[in-house]
């Protein structure tokens, strides 16, 4: 049986998503925990990777497991055996062609920003951190520049292996609360630190070290230099991720 | 010199605010940290102290210090020798007889409830966790009765050695954000655990374990028993400290 599950994750001390070598990933925690839990060995395919520190409302994987308890009690039981900071929020029983990442058909990410002259301990791991002041419409009117379908190689980091670097944005919303900007975009998919230098770049945008036309020459050219910094991971958070039927 | 400092901290890793034996406190990085940047032993007096576990976003405390660098200028150089679990975020000369703690004129404590069927990994440590349902009118309905002067000894842990146990309470709020109830409440001071468990009696109404006119018969009879558990210290959060002039 194919099951289909959300994980909500605090990605602080994690290496990522992605299992691998010589550091801990919440793949292999899930993985792990959920082979002891049915006595079986469980691979657990996520919706995509996200970096070491990005933090999870709602990533989606998928896996196969042998077992008479239905869908909706494995939750409960699953998540005595995982550790505080990676909780399933859901399960239930997926089609046997389901897909975590093939069949994802769009995803949201939040991006969180303190704007405080000093660093917020309530906030640390949770929140990129930038001094005022921040010109939040300079923000807004940029924002609008990114939506559609675009060639989005400027937007990702060297090292991003996808053969197509073109995505469509649907909506990117940018709202302040008190010392709090947050960022919410929705694509059908994303390129390697694409939400972390599209944050980067907007928010030297709103600081007066860039214009809002950068980000049009950065489309047409690709060229990754002319955008803002890489935005730190810790406040970046995968929050939903949305499939065919749902 | 006096210097009265606002210190935010993120109080998991520490046995609470005040210094003791053989566990790590906030007012002993405070000391050691101020100390060792003064170059001369600095005795931090904190508006009072916090259980292990609370947090603050406006903790107060004096110090007595020499030095030429003005209070403001304090701040960031302060900031870059103390752990990113504790800042202070202001600093400024106080009168030589202001004390924090017997200067205290009132306290606003915030008290952040997260309602959902499973624990959530991003709140983990910054909010108590219940199980739903819970009827929020019930608290809304209740938290009046606690306003005003009150002899709250029915809302204090044994071990709390105040020789009164009056208090006053200006104002409770109770609100609702999504999945989070965030309990505001400002009053003349605070018994030992009062705010927890005012949190916890309140949580045990709403949810029909105990009826509102629980809360007169404390307030009457001084008996602890009658009320709700006292709720973890994880929810719990010293917002500000206000001293005459302020």
């Amino acid at each position: 049986m194919r099951y289909r599950i959300t994980v909500e994750y605090f990605g602080k001390n994690y290496s990522g998503w992605q299992r691998q070598k010589n550091a801990l990933s919440v793949q292999e925690v899930l993985e792990n925990k959920l082979s002891e839990f049915f006595n079986q060995k469980i691979i657990v395919i996520g919706s995509g990777r996200t970096d070491c520190g990005v933090h999870a409302y709602g990533q989606v994987a998928h896996f196969d497991a042998e077992t008479k308890i239905p869908a909706d009690k494995l939750v409960y039981p699953l998540n005595t055996v995982l550790p505080s900071d990676i909780k399933i929020k859901e399960c239930r029983i997926a089609d046997p062609d389901f897909h975590a990442q093939y069949s994802a058909k769009r995803k949201t990410y939040i991006y969180k920003i303190f704007v405080s002259r000093m660093p917020s301990p309530l906030r640390d791991s949770l929140y990129a951190w930038i001094i005022p002041p921040i010109d939040l419409e300079k923000m807004k009117e940029a924002a609008p520049l990114l939506l559609g379908r675009h060639d989005f190689k400027a937007f990702s980091s060297t090292g991003c292996e996808k053969k197509s670097t073109v995505r469509e944005i649907y909506r990117l919303d940018i709202n302040q609360s008190g010392q709090e900007i947050i960022m919410e975009v929705e694509g059908n998919g994303f390129l390697y630190n694409m939400v972390r230098i599209i944050a980067g770049t907007l928010v030297y945008i709103g600081k007066g070290k860039l214009d809002k036309d950068v980000i049009c020459r950065m489309l047409e050219t690709g060229n990754r230099k002319l955008g803002g910094k890489t935005f730190p991971a810790c406040g970046l958070y995968l929050k939903e991720v949305v499939y065919p039927g749902d």
